[in-house]
């Protein structure tokens, strides 16, 4: 056990199963034995073990159940940037997960530091964590982290590493902009427009590639002038809505690479006399409720589920500590949230 | 040390100390005086201890230095909500204060569940943490957690509990509000207005209390018909500022609860045609980056430093694991961040 010997601070002992077996009036392999519910005992003694456990407030120590079983019942969480509202909701899906295995999480921030992520996996393993799951900023590839040949399996979660061994949960972008796309088109437009963010991460060009190949199989055009990239910033979508209408005075309906795009789009929209939806429809993506539902009117959007993917993660990560073998990148689907600004009609 | 017997997984055996000595040639006693820096060794045995638990990739194992020591360089971090954009900084700053310490933070969201809270504390104290920070929702009181009679030291992070004897740490919101206040005055107006969240918050009540003293000291009304207390959504400023500008022609400055409710404040003045900050200035509260550098014109609004919040409830619940005695409700300031809706003039 644990001494408070080192421990200044004047508080009480916390009691030990000696305390306990006294207490009861019992040997200590007797105490034990009532506690872990193990051997030939009477049921009022067990009892009376157990009412003086809980009297005198023991707690059995996890530290010494980890070293005999091998296994810790924790997990390190590296993010690589600061709690985004993308973090969030996998953060939760992980916590959801892995609580209901009793299993308690280790959260590591890193923010993008090469020399605190060394530090902090190296902690990791000298605590003796079952697994890892590494989240990144975006899905752009980051470089995988590295646990040596005897350390516990990772999962990558909302970030993607160039290693074939590795299992990667990235939401599916290209499906996400599909559905927003045939929402559009269900909805009777045809004039598209697509304001999104920089050319060079990875999600834009997958929701491109999304939304163009419906189009595509619809046969209709979109000319590259009503593509427009950008900052993810509400001021963008402002910027770029003026640009486009200057140019295109058909546009019936924008897809946005973001709801903070969207959120610009829709003031430049209003502030030009357009009618939301009638005149112009627009769609988002993130489903980020606190903007989503707050537009005027409320914005329809993807939802990239990041709760869910944050529990697959964890599930697959607990799989792997059980044994299982996994790697390979792992596409999972979005949804799409009907609002007033692309409904039915 | 633990053994992977649990474990079917078909992965290399971590190294243990006698597979160091073994490499180095020398005995398990002085392959540990080399690891642990102890005892008299050559430099060149310590050395060649060292190359070889380097090369194998050994990992010292902190479980049995935790239990060694009677501490485990771990906290637990409970959180009682989804992790809102409030708790973000607090969790960073806690990370930070703690990071350099090279404690570990176990991250627990109990979700207002009384149920879950128990199971997550009673998890907490058998991995046996050196201390706990609790986070609340708001400044509005919680019950304060059991962690027993010899549990380990407890303080509360932006949250109150009503108990004399505990640590609670959170922003000043009364002197917030004066200093947006005052820089109101200073900036010359004196027809002011306050829309708000609910009348049942503290944080609700702290503000109206910092500004009404700032006024009663510069000797100028506000009547009640000006003070709006609503939800604290985007719809609600919006709404407000429409109900305040029919009443009240006078106004030439607006004093908001949070940034969202500026952010529907700023909206509908300038669907009136009233000029920022010329017709009406505007303050904000929360410096919510991604909502005050976006807003035309961008936000002044007040800062609760949450990030050092974080950092002083780490560094006084170390103290304290340390044997310090600490208590008491410890209010920290606030500062304010000067933009655009309301400059100097």
């Amino acid at each position: 056990m644990p001494t408070d010997a080192e421990q200044p601070r004047p508080r009480v002992l916390p009691p030990t199963i000696r305390d306990v077996a006294r207490a009861a009036g019992v040997s200590v392999g007797t105490a034990s034995k009532a506690l872990n519910d193990r051997g030939r005992l009477r049921p009022e003694t067990r009892e009376r073990v157990r009412a003086e456990a809980e009297r005198l407030e023991f707690r059995p120590n996890d530290l010494i159940k980890s070293l005999l079983r091998g296994r810790t019942f924790t997990v390190g969480l590296i993010t690589t940037d600061y709690f985004g509202r993308f973090n969030m909701p996998v953060i939760a899906g992980i916590e959801d997960a892995l609580g209901s295995a009793e299993i308690l999480v280790f959260l590591c921030n890193v923010r993008d530091d090469a020399e605190r992520e060394r530090k902090v996996i190296s902690a990791l393993l000298a605590k003796k964590v079952d697994g890892i799951i590494v989240m990144g900023r975006s899905v752009d590839p980051r470089p995988p982290i590295n646990v040596g040949q005897s350390g516990p399996p990772v999962v990558y979660a909302f970030s993607r590493v160039p290693d074939p061994a590795a299992l990667c949960l990235l939401p599916d972008d290209a499906q996400g902009a599909r559905l927003a796309t045939e929402h559009l088109l269900r909805s009777g437009h045809r004039h598209l427009a697509h304001i999104t963010g920089p050319t060079d991460r990875e999600a834009v060009a997958s929701r491109w590639t999304g939304m163009s190949a419906v189009l595509l199989e619809h046969r209709i055009e979109l000319p590259s002038s009503r593509v427009l990239y950008g900052a993810w910033t509400e001021g963008w979508g402002y910027e770029a809505v003026g640009q486009l209408l200057e140019q295109e005075e058909t546009i019936d309906a924008i897809l946005c690479g973001s709801d903070i795009i969207a959120r610009g789009v829709l003031d430049g929209l209003r502030e030009r006399g357009r009618a939301i939806p009638n005149d112009v429809a627009v769609v988002g993506f993130d489903n980020w409720e606190i903007i989503a539902t707050q537009t005027r009117p409320p914005l329809t959007t993807v939802d990239m589920n990041l709760h869910d993917l944050g529990c697959v993660a964890a599930e697959r990560l607990l799989a792997m500590v059980e044994g299982a073998q996994d790697s390979g990148i792992v596409h999972l689907p979005c949804s799409l949230v009907v609002r007033e600004s692309c409904g039915s009609r």
